[in-house]
């Protein structure tokens, strides 16, 4: 969709980059971990998104003439402008897979490799991940409560500029069914949909031929507008007239779309209008400020809705605007690395590490993730990463390791799968995660633990930064 | 920054249009109104951005061989496929200026052009004037409390992806100083800077070292962030360490930086240790969640910051994440068109207007836009839109028609001006608007008004829609 020039960064990637270069440490190898805070919509879980779209970036990305003239004028200079021409990323990352479920404090993603290239990659990392992870989630909660209800993307109006095309390909990671977003469909090779606007009906002096005039240019695909004037005197009746006029040319009216008003009320009286003309089979689509909430409270009442049209609660991920993912670092030099913080809770792990998922006997999760380190192939005992008195015994079960190499040498080790692939995945890791983490009030808090090696290198740490300090 | 193709849209747009094509409406005249109806922040006014991209955008559009090739797989066909193929924009735009200050349910700007054009610019323009508009307003509510201080964009990594490049031009737009966004400081010619994060201290054994060498790489351009470790045990101290050393190279260390903690108690505490030191020169900046309640706060507690940097609540808007902008018909195919809805603040104004902002003999606002028709000069008497026995009598004002043509036969017909510029005018039509307008809480509500002939045009139609509905 767009190239993305390595420029695309914050200018202190490129000024650390360029003291590390001069001051000899260009190739001090080290370890980053992704990870966010805080949950959005004070949900149970978040679903993680947009890493084949930043392994592919990653993978090709450069510096341009362009890019280095300009940097130059910017102040960069001599041998590290050379180096920026000769630009790869090289390193190793290991990620959760894409579409699995996501908690607080712990790594989504690492990040292995010089620590020039880990530093210029962070800003295009936290740009991808941050954003399609929280409109995948914001997707997979209205996905959970519409059963099985069509949900449409109706975003790219109230998208960020070319942020619409991510949202589009996040929301068919949380469960939704297609977009009106044209270019979307067809890069990412999903269901293209679209109705009509309310300026169509305008545009004619009655509804009823505007009507006509699209159903015989779409027999196949019709959908019409009943809210122009009055849905339930006008337009629902000129549906049902239009619909009877393609039933006689053998074509079937798709569905109707409500786009104002109370949609409960206005569904369940234009159902009973369509049945009591034989059109059962006509669906009732509707849009209009929707989000998970007013999706289950229509479902709630019976509204005989067959298809949900989402824009701007999806795009924006609002409330929540952005999920608050960082990129910190673990280890350089040979040395595990911590970043000391008056809050306990900001106090990050240092070493590379793996995230061991904690599932009893069915495969169901128990509702835990252990954080290790690498090295450790499972753990026997999870702490509380600031209350070191809680602890919880976890070595009786079935432990699955969630960092998997995704890329080596700055190349891409995994299959591209299609969205609807991620989206089953998805689906399924959804499954395994018990309803208490689910529901949209007061979720049950899913536990993060370390473990007691871990807890031990933090402690040194930690420890020589104080004897240090003093 | 990007391509952005014809496709780039709703698929409704091209529905609506190909239906228009083969009913042989492709060369009605449409004028369509882009308005919103609610202000953003329950502020007092919007900071209109981002005509000059949508210009520059639409009158390049076209559709591709491979858009025309994907369309014809989505059953789009025959002769219409070959009008996409010459397809150009070929409408006149009638706009605000860019940078303005604007307010609900009057129109922004105007397009006219034939209905299918017309139709198929919507997607585009929603897009990139909402969310410009969004944050322009965000970043001149940061300006209007900051003062001299430098306000800095640090939000590209919670951007919707490429809508971070869009964020940082409106929030130059709205007044900010400068950015990280490395590309969208070499594309749109602004200031760009950038520090260091805290990995780039955690990678050294030291802080003073990380400083050191820092400095050492960037003599003219240094900024050293304090709160790794501890802002005023180490940060701090450690800072006027290198400060002197630069001293001794004939350098000045230009700043330091927080990004965590309580802002105002460390800017003051570091703003004593730096001046004990005589090191009056050197600047403080702050970063952290900040947004304009933040900015105001600390600068009523007298906080000693220079430099603000702000990100996620700058370019994601937040709380509001959207600008409810809209594109509404008011006139096609040789009559005026409306909308009616059971809401009566929903019901648009038909026919092409112009908009005249209401001036006292200083050239002050007096608080109020009123509507009329294209044709009038001015108005003599404005009327609440839907409470008519509300008027006031503004012939004895002056009266400035906002709606200028800024584009005719597809053609962009003004200047580019560079974002100072736009910039400067916005900072001059702020400066007519009454604090009254500006203040954060319950901001005194503008006025917008209909002239009498448009109210009576207005009326007549919604009669004759009641009419032909009984």
């Amino acid at each position: 969709m767009n190239n993305f020039s390595a420029t695309y960064t914050d200018q202190y990637q490129l000024a650390m980059a360029q003291v590390y270069f001069n001051k000899g440490h260009r190739e001090h190898r080290a370890v980053f971990d992704y990870f966010f805070r805080k949950l959005p919509y004070k949900g149970g879980f978040a679903v993680f998104a947009g890493l084949e779209d930043l392994l592919s970036i990653i993978q090709d990305i450069r510096f341009s003439k362009a890019d280095l003239d300009y940097l130059q004028k910017q102040g960069f200079k001599g041998e590290f402008l050379d180096y920026l021409e000769d630009f790869r990323f090289r390193g190793t990352i290991h990620s959760v897979s894409e579409g699995d479920v996501v908690f607080p404090t712990r790594p989504v993603l690492q990040v292995e490799a010089n620590i020039i290239e880990a530093q210029i990659i962070e800003t295009i990392l936290l740009n991808l991940l941050n954003f399609q992870t929280l409109v995948a989630t914001k997707a997979s909660r209205m996905r959970q409560v519409a059963g099985e209800a069509h949900l449409l993307d109706f975003g790219l109006r109230r998208a960020q500029a070319t942020g619409g095309f991510y949202a589009t390909r996040a929301a068919m990671i949380g469960g939704f069914n297609g977009t009106s977003n044209v270019i979307a469909g067809r890069e990412l090779d999903i269901p293209v949909s679209g109705t009509m606007a309310h300026s169509f009906i305008q545009s004619y002096d009655d509804e009823l031929t505007a009507f006509r005039d699209f159903a015989e240019d779409r027999p196949e695909n019709c959908v019409l507008l009943v809210d122009t004037y009055d849905t339930l005197k006008s337009g629902v009746p000129n549906a049902i007239k239009i619909a009877k006029e393609m039933e006689e040319r053998g074509h079937k009216l798709l569905a109707i779309r409500l786009d104002s008003g109370d949609l409960s009320y206005f569904a369940k009286e234009s159902r009973k209008q369509l049945d009591a003309a034989g059109l059962e089979y006509v669906k009732i689509a509707a849009s209009n400020q929707l989000d998970e909430y007013v999706i289950k409270s229509l479902l709630e009442q019976q509204a005989p809705i067959d298809v949900f049209g989402v824009g701007t609660n999806l795009v924006t991920g609002d409330p929540d605007g952005a999920l608050d993912g960082v990129y910190k670092l673990a280890w350089s030099n040979g040395q595990p690395r911590i970043k000391i913080s008056e809050s306990i809770v900001k106090i990050t792990l240092p070493h590379k590490k793996q995230v061991f998922r904690v599932k009893d006997e069915n495969g169901k999760c128990i509702g835990a993730d252990a954080i290790g380190l690498d090295s450790e192939e499972m753990v026997e005992e999870m702490f509380h990463p600031h209350e070191p008195y809680k602890s919880l015994k976890i070595g009786q079960f079935q432990q699955e390791g969630l960092l998997r190499k995704v890329m080596e040498n700055g190349k891409m080790l995994i299959e591209k799968r299609s969205l609807e692939e991620i989206a089953d995945y998805s689906k399924s890791r959804l499954a395994e995660l018990p309803l208490e983490y689910k529901r949209f009030n007061n979720p049950h808090i899913y536990k993060v633990g370390i473990s007691s090696r871990l807890q031990e290198e933090r402690e040194k740490l930690i420890q020589s930064h104080k004897n240090s300090a003093s």
